[in-house]
């Protein structure tokens, strides 16, 4: 590949909120150009327009259908569509030769009984399941650097996943109780009541009290029963962010000492997931203010009577929640640096 | 009447922002009480599904239909339709008896002309403009005291209305330049792109540079040709309340203790509206902040060179701005003490 | 007493948050007038000046010195000062014959040696500790009437009392979590580097990632020891407001109709608590947004196994976790109806 | 200068909002490094402890005293102290032959009496002042380039004369009301009550109703006499912002065409200035939420009766309105290209 030849992307989705952060990364990505936009219902209409943020990056491009997308000529495609309506498109890109970042739920789970069970659909494509790579990378770098097709992560589940992966990996996990908080973009671009400003505005709701979906995808990725686990989802006034705090009983007995090597092992190596150190101890849990708009996960924790850990981390849910691990993964795909497009800064205070 | 006896009052429209607004209020008035909550798109629906902060004070009532309320044995009606339906509603209320407080547009203009221009529609009951009274019992009291239909005000058109009112009224306005800024409230429970919480959120969008249709209120009420006239219309970010920032020009040189003396002359007797003290400087101006959930209007001014004077108000437009106007107007419509009901504390801070 | 003589207050802490939200409650209380707002630091400053909401109920009064105050002829104090400083004061209230509500933490612990494990000091005047009464009606009405000294209540220990009190009474309880949000007026009226707009602004942060101090209260009075209980306390982006969400443990297995009966048999009766309904189910867990300004507490559960319940309790702080139950305490302690004064609805939405 | 070599700045100030912005951008500047960030109330801390979101960038680092600072080998200074105590600290950094930009008001304005009018201070170093350059690139590009020492600009300045500078140019400005909106960063680091969380928190204060000083600044850079210009300052309720309404009187009559030419002209040549576009008319008008962490100003208008015109600007007061345009101006002292380190997208939605 020559120098100056980026490798072309498409977006399906363009015009959603994952599809803008899509878009927003990739403006500024020195290997990866977006070649076509996707959008059903904005076909037609300006990038700049649905996404206004944008109108300098992609100045005379506008949505355009699948079948005006130059897809032959891509290298990779983003899919932002919604579960269910992924799965088909998905299997489309892939017959033409495209490696493809799923970032709906579709190919998270290995088993089509297990989608049916969180997401109450058949799995339109249940074949394609076992060549997916779970798309998180500090979990499945290997896997998703060969693979051709690559799932999303649920925000829920990266914020949670991220928290604990170090205590799982050492089979130390007696039984976990995540509880979540999730900012407003996390329900997506489509206007609803529960969304509307006036409600919406500062609330704090329990949107679902044990068991959020995303708990499939920690099951399944840290190999942790479901009955050891409980998954609680609030809202919490702001557009972007994700907040997990693990309750987490141990199975035996560790020091402080223990745990922060047992975490600096897994994340030292980490370019975008930080540890939050010990003192000052203001600063030992992690707040999603402090990530806006950056690819980083924050992870922090504390010990009681060594053997109950609260650890504590913090995303963008668009980003490392999203887009951010979808274009991580898609560096890893292309053999492009990782970190590439993903460096910003956080923009804090905001 | 018994003392025991209150008057029956039905809304229509309840489900809305304002009618819910309505329900918040008469939910402790003393004199009236709600028979009849009425919505097309909610009927059947427990009042505290759809307003889960008024569950206590109407156990067991669903919203019904029109046809389903005791609208003959009600004593005067709310209507909280969105404007061009709500004329014809108005009609057949008036004709079965009832005294109308209509919070919708349709009876604020008194010319079929101006409504039209400013609202795109035809006037559905000209016949009806001549006896209908503008609802700003500040402005307007004798005449509602003695109206069978009573208009709502615009909230913007209250906010700028009390802000100039006794310099109109002492025929000292050259030309004013209207600033107003509103909560999301203001655009009424209906989910929209626009109001959606991840854009909505900390927005500052000008909704409209020069012209707001309120406007025409401003100019009828304070008999002020539109030539004279200007209102910018932005959001701002939160739920309730409208400041507005009236920019004057006198018309002749005035010194500021002869301004204090004309605002004082118009508002000392006026229960809901509190002159702001010119010290400390920093409580000179209102913020709208300060009467969330209460009926007050604040105003405070500065002179500059004798000659422009900026005025600034502040109100919480469901109460002030909709639904507290309107209660007033009905206590006066219907004989009872004009702050009944109405007297909430402002809370602050929130 | 005559019709129109009303009870005398005294406020001591009253430039304060509480003890603005205490003027803002007595304000319009028909049976308790203030006649002093003592505040050392803001001595002569016109309560107008520093709680702006309040100018029009307190015209012409200034914040007091405690020898300029009319102590004597006082009925009742209520003490809005810090820990630690304000156990004498409340001494000397009492020996100047007033009843007392203390709404420090100085006399909610029975015992100086959890006083001192907890707060870091000597008790003032335990001797006064076994003659206070906890300030909690719900728990403890029948004290409180025949008291002379009644505690406030820590607004986190509030919310998770109000939450698992139910299941207390009826012995239920093998353990529970605590999580508590809690909005920025928590903190007090004086400026501080984590209180600062630009920092506190949608933060999310861990304040106390176990055991916060309200536990003592909780374990005290639901007497339920330390070992069963745990309570992290965040922030949540609100000013007004806090969230208890407890985890129960269930010591035997319930169905949820036997819960229902639980829960409904300890608060039907309660004025001010207002259980949620399980249907439709996005009202079943209260959120704060729900009772701003209001002296209401949500509690709404779910059962998960027959096991594990999921209690969540929604306050506003200043009202029902700090002002508003000391109100009512003291309408108790005065023989005045307990709900006098503390009736306004909650503004929604706001 | 080698490729590997950055050029070497120096903070001093650097634990306050502007500094911690500076550092922010600096953190990945490809030819800027930071060798001391100076602080004399946090000496001794580390740049992660006061500004966590940069602890990834400044591991290890410390602030540093001015006396422990390199500050001979350094290139560059931002000075980033209150105005008043900065411009003898920007006199020491000259003398020592570094290349200065100097965030504070001390060397925006040229005359030292308009200084003292405005700040009520005596100019400490009125010498300075005629080598100064103002540092908006957009206005002043030439003079940067070869200044020694370079002014930041005030950020409601920096919207208000980006609003206007076309047509101040054109010398088409009968006269100017700006009407801005500020983000409650721009009051800084320092917790104050107007500040406090609880307070500051969704107001909508008027700050200055008439003068604010920045206004010297629009009226010396693009001449225009004090008689024509006001600028009133309000708050919003955001971290960053400003918004900067500028209703400006023509002294001629101009079409809508002409006006989109002459600020084509202006404008299309800026990197950062971004104008926005007539349709759709929702987005014809900024917003400061499309810019927050970028150095973007955007910049919409429209016209009224061929003789009024609204113009609207937009920019993050932290970055273009500060930090931002300080690097800008940095980059064209030292030859680097003018947007190195500044391209960051903006975060939205947030």
């Amino acid at each position: 590949m020559h120098q100056n030849q980026k490798f072309k992307a498409v977006i399906l989705g363009a015009a959603g909120m994952t599809g803008g952060e899509l878009l927003r990364i990739l403006a500024r990505h020195s290997q990866i150009s977006v070649t076509a936009a996707i959008s059903k219902s904005k076909r037609g209409t300006p990038i700049g327009v649905t996404h206004p943020h944008l109108r300098s990056y992609f100045q005379g491009m506008n949505f355009v259908s699948y079948d005006e997308a130059p897809i032959n000529e891509a290298d990779i495609a983003f899919v932002a569509l919604p579960h269910g309506s992924s799965a088909n498109e998905v299997a489309k890109l892939l017959e033409a030769g495209l490696k493809v970042v799923d970032l709906s739920a579709d190919f998270r789970l290995n088993d089509p009984e297990v989608y049916r069970h969180w997401y109450g659909l058949d799995h339109p494509r249940p074949d394609l399941l076992e060549s997916a790579a779970y798309g998180l990378p500090e979990l499945n770098r290997g896997k998703i650097i060969s693979a051709n097709l690559t799932s999303g992560v649920g925000c829920n589940a990266t914020a949670s996943i991220l928290a604990i992966l170090p205590l799982a990996r050492a089979g130390l996990i007696e039984s976990v109780h995540l509880d979540v908080r999730a900012g407003s973009s996390e329900a997506g671009a489509r206007p609803s009541t529960g969304s509307h400003h006036p409600f919406r505005s500062r609330s704090a709701r329990i949107v679902e009290p044990f068991s959020h979906r995303h708990l499939a995808e920690v099951s399944q990725e840290l190999e942790l029963p479901l009955e050891k686990l409980s998954m609680r989802l609030s809202t919490m006034e702001a557009v972007r962010g994700v907040q997990a705090c693990a309750d987490v009983t141990l199975n035996t007995k560790l020091s402080e000492k223990e745990l922060w090597k047992i975490y600096r092992t897994t994340y030292s190596v980490e370019p975008f997931v930080e540890l939050c150190p010990a003192r000052p101890s203001h600063l030992r849990f992690p707040d999603p203010k402090l990530v806006w708009g950056s690819n980083k996960a924050l992870v922090g924790f504390a010990l009681k009577d060594d053997i109950h850990c609260l650890v504590v981390s913090a995303i963008d849910n668009l980003m490392k929640g999203a887009a951010g691990s979808a274009v991580q993964s898609a560096n890893l795909m292309l053999g492009i640096p990782e970190t590439e497009g993903l460096e910003m800064q956080p923009v804090y205070p905001a």
